[in-house]
């Protein structure tokens, strides 16, 4: 489906990094429900360039709901979303055209599509189409919220340095969802931005690892094959542009544990089942089991550095150099936390309408 | 959609582990491609539990393909395969039949299901149902080999064992495609078996990593959004039971890498543009670019040991405690990985399929 | 999708005319609803030939259901049905392998697949198919009628003879859903049935139309764009081999109305908002509105006939001439009945599913 | 899906009567295709309002590609088209809010969403969302063009006043694209006219019949079950609001003739096969045969008339009656004409790229 995803509740993709403008369409929300925009716009901030950590270009994201709305309320329609994209510099790509950057997309997309699918600033596949992502998610996580289910990412490294586990989940995630640096330790806080801006100077790139909370899902959520949750939320998640590792409950460290530590052992208290540990990050044959959902995000480091690196002019089919001068992140896992919760969000309100259908979303 | 999975090449399973028998249908396959019987039971034979270090339950896996073939070749309709259950011990699970096993399906489908979803040997949860999926695969990975496209996965790690890196692509996978106890290191091969034996004989469980390679695959291949390579192969990976993670290329411990060390530089030789090294594991922005495809799985240790272990009677809803005692596998890393490669090659068919028809496949 | 069919409840078809077996797959279906074997049996008996008006292929569809079940209750797992191929004859195919008929599937799926795609008795496009379909369309029909939807079709016409029209929709669809030859009025039932048996004398055959009724279904059921109730119904019961059109409400007629008369003016009488006609045929914009919805089904004569009639040689590339001789039906209307229904109750049960989600069907 | 529709290329639709803008976004389309954008104009003007026969609201239908362009050309990633809304006089509605029309959408659309799906001239089920389905249709049938398959759609009858058959399909399909009011006949087309004017004057509307054929289309497209050619077409077509039948080839006629009549002969003349008549409409078993493809749709009368009807005041549950005031089409007939082109191409479109694939569209 491409630029389609979900079952019952699906989101639709549009736009260039230096296009017109950039949108999506969210479908499968019920008449009735309060769009709340200003926190649309409190979760676009939260991804926008952050301090002298990020990239100089400015953008607004000033978004538009131009479908979908009866007033303040959804009418049952598609929500479609346009952002216009301002403070376009695509003369900082002309001279690098032909130059895939290493690592980038313009190498597999010009495979892909060939010279035509080649735009300034990765086209389609910029990371600015996360910011309909990040609008569309916005409203995904009222609803949910509204069904008392929170979700909270947290930086959980930068290259070395780690961030102390989730304690008390509640609180954590209404910390992490105030913050724009969305870091547990405040110490840890300060470390990590000062690993970004000495990366920057150096004109290089760093990455780390993004931990996410769901907390409030019942039990019985996903599927035992293909739409398992892990499933689903991982087919979402790749989309965020450097991921490329995702891993549940104690993830790839379960792989050096025996059966007998490894698993969570059930107890009931007050007529609740739960489990003494949650190794499984709240997920067992593919389906919720009514502790929270955990999972870690593996974040490259941004590919586009400021330094020199061997590629090959396409045009010319030579070996050749690039050096991009252009503005650019040095880091974007800090960016990425609020794609990461955005992707969650529409997910699981997928899979709730599965099982309660359109009208067990209101 | 549940137990159908793909868009153009379309997976449907069903089945339970004691029901009268279990299979899969697999739509889109063209007409006119000869299909090899022998190769799909010599890829069922890599699942079947494995020497003493697996359970003792006898599965001859005993399949027949009931639609989609005129002589042994594909006539274009659904190919239909059913594999009878046979060797059934139900009794092994009644007295147990309230008690959930800690880390399994089998409270998290009660959460969905209730009652009536509970079935004996985890029902339509077993692991058993990857059988189905290997029979497929094994179609799936005949088209494939016809394209010149191969895939091999071998057990990288069982517990704190590590076999060696992959070499030479094409011999490793010719070698890991003709074991049954699939790692590249011979001697490794011994002490992870040794080590399945001895957590064995503790009446424990343990699990490991699997590494998949794919060659051949062209750049190109893979959508920017949701669609993405890795989003694909994730989504029907974590299907395996057991699976808590993936990664691809360097996966995780790019986060503790610098851009400029992690990025791929590019070169071309003799009109191919191939890269320096291959941290992407073949993807750049969910878009293969003709180097080797590489991930990785996180399997855990089986959930299902003989020691006691605390749990819930779900009937009494009162703490208790279960040891099971019929018979389980110790380890299930090794009969996965035909699982992995199995997936691995549908997804990739399916996405072929949406780049080239149906026609393509031929 | 090919074979695999709905949204959020799909059914997934496989088999051949000539095969081993043929089944279906059911999915989407909650745990803990009772399945009626007599009531599949006897919904399977209606599609079966009937008396000397029909094929003297004797198919006695002994189906099996090989998973999705807990005893007399469903798991919540897929439910695949199967149904043994007997009393095949397909010498009677051997010798007009190469010869398509005329108006049948042969030279279209000739065009499709090639030679590996032509099966005897028509291979996967055969009608025989339409078993599943019933089958399955059995068990959504149980899980209608405990919701308090009703489906029913008459014959309502058989060439020129027409039956009467629907008056008492209740007592209508039960004498029609207690009949083998589903006329509302006897008399003319025995007129139609005379007017079969002497086309089948003339070695030729004969078609009619088909009107369907379903009571019960509350307004609000449809979508205004793609998916709309008439989209989605015509969708599924243009798989009825032989319907070449199909109409809701007034139909073709309704071009020969004004909009004044058209229209369907609206009334509340008890606080139920009813119309005074049903023009519509119980949809507007795509969507239901309480009324019934009615429509009709156009059936072509069945393409086979024992006559001489002009074909190509596929093999030897040049002009010939077809005489079928084996059993063959001179009509299908009657038997096309049940198909109509069951199609019409997977469609309602998937468009009710993704309003009230898995659990609204319980 | 709802609002998106297609396999592997999909039409996105978006948008409400009166709001801001209304759109679609089209995906599936490869790179390196030069879009025209006089031929999207030229198709969005014979959707226009016509002459003094059409509602005086006027609609410029001024469009903006906003994604999916490289230049002239396609760059791969999917196109969103965006049109303005003009010229709203919501307050033609703001009396009426509470009346539904009869066999209008209002009623069944409060059934659906309650009081929040209300929107003034119908909202999202207005007929104008069918201006974004012609700008993509226009997309598709651009490139349809290019494959050498032609679609053309006459106005087979409006009231009793009929047109004349298809005689030359090339030469017809040609003149029926450069008509705005599109009839084979001259002179009839002058009757149709007059008829539709003085309905106008009586206040009252009147529906017709429309007529497609697809010619260039290879056998070999569709499939036997499900997405079948008529099941895919029928799918798409219902969309076109007050669309209430459609029919294939002789359609509901053929119910009325004999099989030896009935059936299209075959014969091979210069290596091509074909028939000696085309009673099939170009589709046998769900799959085309390289005839031309025709069908038929029954339009009905617009519901909205200037004349007094019984209706139902929502807000205050009581009987009630309406005479709506606003500018209203007498007729949709031939303003619906180029949306069946248009949707027929897109369905086409889509089932050339499941057989051939995204690459087979270049």
């Amino acid at each position: 489906m491409k630029n389609t995803f979900g079952n019952s509740v699906t989101i639709t993709l549009f736009g260039e990094s230096h296009g017109d403008s950039i949108g999506a369409v969210l479908d499968g929300i019920p008449a009735g429900i309060k769009i709340d925009k200003a926190f649309i716009e409190n979760q676009l901030s939260k991804r926008r360039p952050f301090d002298n950590i990020s990239t100089s270009r400015v953008e607004n994201d000033n978004f538009k709901i131009i479908s979908g709305l009866n007033g303040e309320y959804t009418c049952g329609a598609p929500i479609c979303i346009i952002i216009e994209n301002e403070n376009i510099k695509s003369n900082d790509y002309n001279e690098i055209k032909h130059l895939p950057r290493p690592s980038h997309s313009d190498y597999s997309t010009f495979c892909k599509h060939g010279k035509y699918g080649i735009l300034p600033g990765g086209g389609h596949s910029s990371g600015r189409i996360t910011a309909p992502i990040v609008a569309m998610g916005a409203i995904a996580i009222q609803i949910l919220k509204n069904k008392g289910i929170f979700i909270g990412t947290h930086i959980k490294s930068i290259y070395d340095i780690n961030d102390r586990e989730f304690s008390d989940y509640k609180k954590d995630i209404e910390k992490l969802n105030d913050a724009c640096f969305a870091v547990l330790d405040d110490v840890i806080s300060q470390k990590m931005q000062d690993k970004i801006r000495f990366v920057k100077s150096q004109n290089d790139s760093v990455g780390g690892v993004l931990e996410t909370a769901v907390i409030g899902l019942d039990g019985g959520v996903g599927e035992p094959w293909f739409d398992t949750l892990e499933g689903m939320l991982s087919h979402g998640l790749f989309s965020i542009p450097a991921v490329k590792g995702i891993e549940f409950g104690k993830g790839f460290d379960i792989t050096e544990m025996l059966g007998s530590s490894a698993n969570d052992e059930l107890y009931i208290q007050n007529e609740r089942i739960g489990s003494l540990s949650n190794n499984s990050g709240g997920i067992c044959g593919g389906i919720s089991n009514g502790e929270p959902i955990i999972f870690r995000l593996a974040v490259k480091p941004t590919p586009t550095i400021l330094k020199e690196q061997k590629t090959v002019n396409l045009e010319k089919k030579e070996n050749a150099v690039i050096k991009p001068s252009g503005r650019h992140d040095p880091c974007i896992v800090h960016r990425a936390r609020v794609v990461a919760d955005s992707i969650t969000a529409l997910v699981i309100l997928d899979m709730l309408s599965q099982k309660y259908g359109a009208e067990g979303l209101k």
